[in-house]
């Protein structure tokens, strides 16, 4: 396929997910696109030609800006509807009790940013998150991580996220994932409107002491780290 | 303590067991009081003594006897209550799907009889079935595990077993651990009366693949290798 054709191909698609709500999988499919058609026109010699696509690029980025200014504005804290203190050593806590009550048929989106993903640990909790997904959010379609690259294990990184993205496009969910340096805060958005923000993100469980012992495998015999869970609803959605 | 005191306690405690229906770990106070004693009896000159003490050895023995043929009883098949094919590759099937709804309060004792206990996930998978009698068997007292020794790595093994032992019994749980070589068959005695006969015992789920997919964690969505399930109830008990 030319990059012409590819680049319509994702702006039509960006388009149709924008009018149906679909804005995280719109904001991808707009950058995409841009980008497909920005590389086009380098290759252009025609001048007026180019004016052209440049108009065409200028409209696109003014639709991906306000997509921009859609996502930021769901992001905009609503009212919180759950908060929970999670004391040192506590236990009775996991993924499903927490946030799983928010997760449902309408959530065909979610944005995870989650900065720390090098630790095989840390790859499991996002396994576990997604198996929770796969339990609550029938209608996924997009799944969006944004997380910090692990500088010192950059293969094993993008080994082990790539294995979870295909393991997602297998399941017909598509699968975007973005670098961010400067990363700090932990988020997940849900499309159907609720925020799930944790001190410590997906990554609040000690170890399991000694390594075979109740809470190996079921979470809520684990140990936990002091952090604090506050879920917000965004009216607007 | 002496070891005749060491006996006496063991034996007292065997009779209160054994009167109380927790006949899994009066079998096993029985014989470790019957060894203590035995131990104490041929470190005694007087030979009288001796003989009263023989005396009394037969009548603990017959009473252990006894007992063990109450549990051949109760592990004698009843009727089927519930037949499962997992057929090679199903998905589906995790143990609280297959046994939960068979554990509950009055599930005191518990005897798993499991010959392969050796690799990382076996054990993993030990401890996942006790977490579901942690949630589900409120009132559990008595684990016993029939296995059969590692002779390739026996110290790792004892490791790995003691932490669950110690753990188990940080929760008030005795547990027994009984090597034998000629286990073969794979079978769960609850104290309710039920009999859980696995093909393949406790480990029929197949590697994740790739190692980071969902599956990874919640055995729902795992594959299975071909066994057949069956739950047998126990009309006397």
């Amino acid at each position: 396929m030319s990059s012409a054709l590819r680049a319509k191909e994702l702006l039509i698609r960006a388009v149709e997910c924008d009018q149906i709500g679909r804005i995280l999988e719109a904001q991808t499919l707009y950058q995409d696109g841009i980008a497909q058609l920005m590389g086009f026109v380098n290759g252009e010699p025609d001048e007026n030609k180019r004016k052209g696509f440049l108009t065409r690029i200028k409209e696109y980025m003014d639709r991906a800006d306000a997509i921009k200014a859609r996502v930021n504005g769901k992001l905009m804290l609503g009212k919180v509807v759950s908060h929970i203190c999670i004391e040192d050593n506590d236990i009775g806590y996991d993924y499903d009790d927490i946030f799983g009550q928010f997760m449902d048929d309408k959530t065909i989106e979610i944005l995870l940013e989650e900065p720390y993903m090098t630790q095989n640990y840390q790859y499991q909790n996002l396994v576990r998150f997604l198996e929770l997904t796969a339990v609550k959010c029938k209608n996924m379609k997009y799944f969006r991580l944004v997380t910090k690259e692990d500088t010192k294990n950059l293969d094993q990184q993008k080994t082990n996220i790539g294995q979870i993205k295909a393991d997602l496009e297998r399941r017909n969910i598509t699968c975007c994932v973005k670098y961010e340096e400067s990363l700090h805060d932990r988020r997940i958005y849900l499309s159907n409107g609720y925020i799930i923000k944790i001190g410590r993100g997906l990554h609040f469980y000690k170890a399991s002491n000694p390594v075979y012992s109740i809470g190996l495998v079921n979470y809520k015999f684990r140990k936990c780290h002091k952090t604090d869970v506050d879920i917000w609803s965004n009216s607007n959605s």
